[in-house]
């Protein structure tokens, strides 16, 4: 079963957002066993989207569309819609229900082009929209199923997990998609590649490999495609051992989580905590953990300590070490971690400072100069990096290094 | 001019990453005046490229092609390229001089797969990767340019920048093409919509408006396209005049800005601090702040305090406080963000406290439930709020709530 993903909208293509709904759903659809043949973007141009959907259709059965459903008059999905299926607008009972309930619900007055969001094209089904006002719409037409949903992601996201995808696996047999991912540090993308590559050429046709590389780290991800999926099962972790037993000790997880996911794993099953002492990457790296449900029991929290005095009240860095070496120091960094560990009271800790810019460099300590540090109560790692000049990259990198480091220290002990 | 941005990679398409790429070019080609007409994501599959390569040279001028170009077997870019233009490969000396130069600087092993990558279609220009090995590929044929470039987005970024937006700059005349984004805080996108409904009736035809929210916020987007960048700028400015001033005390900024940068700007101008007491939100508010250059002039840090231990000894919570209302209390955010104001020394803070989830609910306090204070010396405003009952949502919610709170408390003194 092939699908394909429709966004409606200028500001994807004029870069204004960063259109994160596609990923999400072909995530849930390949999880559904339905392959996403193309994603594309196109403008809120009647004649682009009728395009589009031609496109689509001639290479799909399914087709989701988001975007272009708000009351204002950029947003023309729908009467394109109709348009596309040669079909009247009617006003849907369920559709102005909702949208009542909402102006009830928030007690606000509602206004005349309120109201046009309950006009709908006559021959689709309303996908009742919990979040917000604008309807959801499921069309049935030459056997290809064709689904319109909001572009503000809770809304989208709650319609296809609460009702787009059950209705889908009632209507079709659909085949098993398995994919299985690997997470490697410390390896770069050629050389893993070099050492498994005999097992890259015995995969059988409906297996393949990826190799998906970021920052220090790279992900190997085996796709399969088949009916029985208890056999596909067993031929994907087959070649998954194979892989993991060649790579070795590069290998974080065999499963596709993050690097900051694999090291809550790793300390909440040992009952160790962590703690964060962030300067240039300013929250990011707490951020990173704190995302993940259940990062409470590991990670106690952390200082950003952006200005000197936070980093002295806080984490007891000493104001003669910050005189006489500097905030972005080897000798500051250490202590950063240390006067973390024992002011938080982790069994772990982790500092980074630096200079992410783009200004604030100097001779001596140009942007992207950052030093990091890893510690426990028994050993201190520390190490200086040298990385660009994009401030949202140095962040970035320097985030990855940390975990990086902070994962080699863990599983040192 | 016309673009279309096509990027190759099963990863995508299976929502293994979100195309954070395409936005970025889409605005680096906008800034320059050419129009992205469609943005396509497609397989790593040959029949697929080329359908795709030929779509796009049908609708646009400009192909800009990312992804695919890595050494593993997976990556089939460079090869069916050739195949689509009817042309052999062959090894480039640019190309592989900057493959031996990147492995010298690393001091590591070449492999054979390396100089692989100086492997490029006989009829394109090298395009110099100063970031990586896989070279750019610009190609002229039947007057249209394609442009592929790697899926690493800082080795795409160097090459955009450096050298392909300068090389279209002087081979073509580029109309002017200028958005102007008013950012509003407060109040529905209806209501906006309603309230500017003549001055939208009233626009050219050349200029659109667009509306963008994102949790009580809504960008509003003038649009225009034209010979004559001068009278455009002209005219954009008058019509922005226009729903600025019908907008009022909404409006937190007329440029394309985040509402924390908006804070930072306003701060600055006025040599006022800030810190932050994060618990739920995990240092994703600081990290909001301090990736933005500049912002330690306003932003001197805060407390990531997800344990109640370090809401004590950071923050100075009282013990008591925690053991009578709980963590997620009135009372606790009050004391985080007074607490944050004293011992961070700063002229404002902002404090949230929640229950993220998945897990840790109770009936009196679901899921979804955050205190959100902000404070200054003179008043401390604080606010229950009750989000869903998805962790992200619930920490990008509370966070925005949280400046939305700042910023009016900023303006109202």
């Amino acid at each position: 079963m092939l699908a394909e993903i429709i966004t409606i909208g200028d500001e994807i293509l004029i870069g204004q957002i960063v259109d994160t709904n596609s990923a999400w759903m072909a995530q849930q659809l390949n999880n559904a066993g339905i392959r996403v043949k193309q994603i594309s973007s196109v403008s809120d141009d009647r004649q682009h989207i009728l395009t589009a959907l031609k496109e689509a259709s001639e290479r799909a059965n399914l087709i989701f569309i988001t975007g272009g459903l708000g009351p204002t008059k950029d947003d023309i999905t729908k009467t394109t819609l109709a348009e596309y299926f040669g079909v009247g607008m009617v006003e849907n009972k369920e559709a102005l229900d909702n949208v009542l309930r909402i102006f009830a619900k928030y007690d606000r007055p509602m206004l005349d082009i309120n109201r046009l969001q309950a006009q709908i094209p006559e021959n689709c089904e309303v996908i009742v929209n919990k979040n917000g006002t604008a309807p959801g719409m499921w069309f049935e037409v030459n056997g290809k199923i064709y689904v319109s949903m909001p572009g503000v992601p809770f809304e989208m996201m709650y319609m296809m997990e609460e009702d787009v995808i059950p209705r889908i696996k009632t209507l079709f047999k659909l085949p098993a998609i398995i994919h299985k991912t690997i997470l490697t540090v410390g390896e770069g993308e050629s050389f893993l590649a070099a050492r498994i590559a005999d097992i890259e050429d015995s995969l059988p046709k409906h297996i393949k490999l990826a190799y998906l590389p970021k920052l220090g780290q790279v992900r190997l991800r085996l796709s399969g495609q088949g009916e029985d999926e208890k056999q596909l099962s067993t031929e994907i972790e087959h070649y998954t051992a194979k892989i993991v037993e060649r790579v070795g000790n590069h290998v974080a997880a065999e499963e596709d989580i993050t690097l900051e996911k694999t090291i809550l794993n790793f300390m909440a099953e040992r009952g160790l905590t962590l703690s964060a002492a962030e300067s240039c990457t300013g929250g990011y790296i707490s951020h990173l953990f704190t995302q993940h449900p259940g990062s409470s029991k590991v990670f106690l929290g952390g200082a950003v300590s952006y200005a000197n005095q936070l980093k002295e009240s806080i984490l007891s860095v000493k104001h003669e070490t910050l005189e006489t070496y500097g905030a972005v120091s080897e000798e500051t960094v250490v202590e950063m971690a240390e006067g973390a560990l024992r002011n938080f009271k982790s069994d772990y800790a982790i500092a980074v400072t630096g200079i992410a810019g783009p200004d604030g460099g100097t001779p001596d300590k140009p942007v992207g100069t950052v030093w990091i540090a890893a510690a426990s109560a028994q050993k201190t790692v520390r190490k200086k990096f040298t990385f660009g000049s994009k401030r949202l990259q140095n962040i970035e990198r320097s985030a990855s290094a940390a975990l990086f480091m902070l994962n080699t220290l863990l599983k040192d002990v």
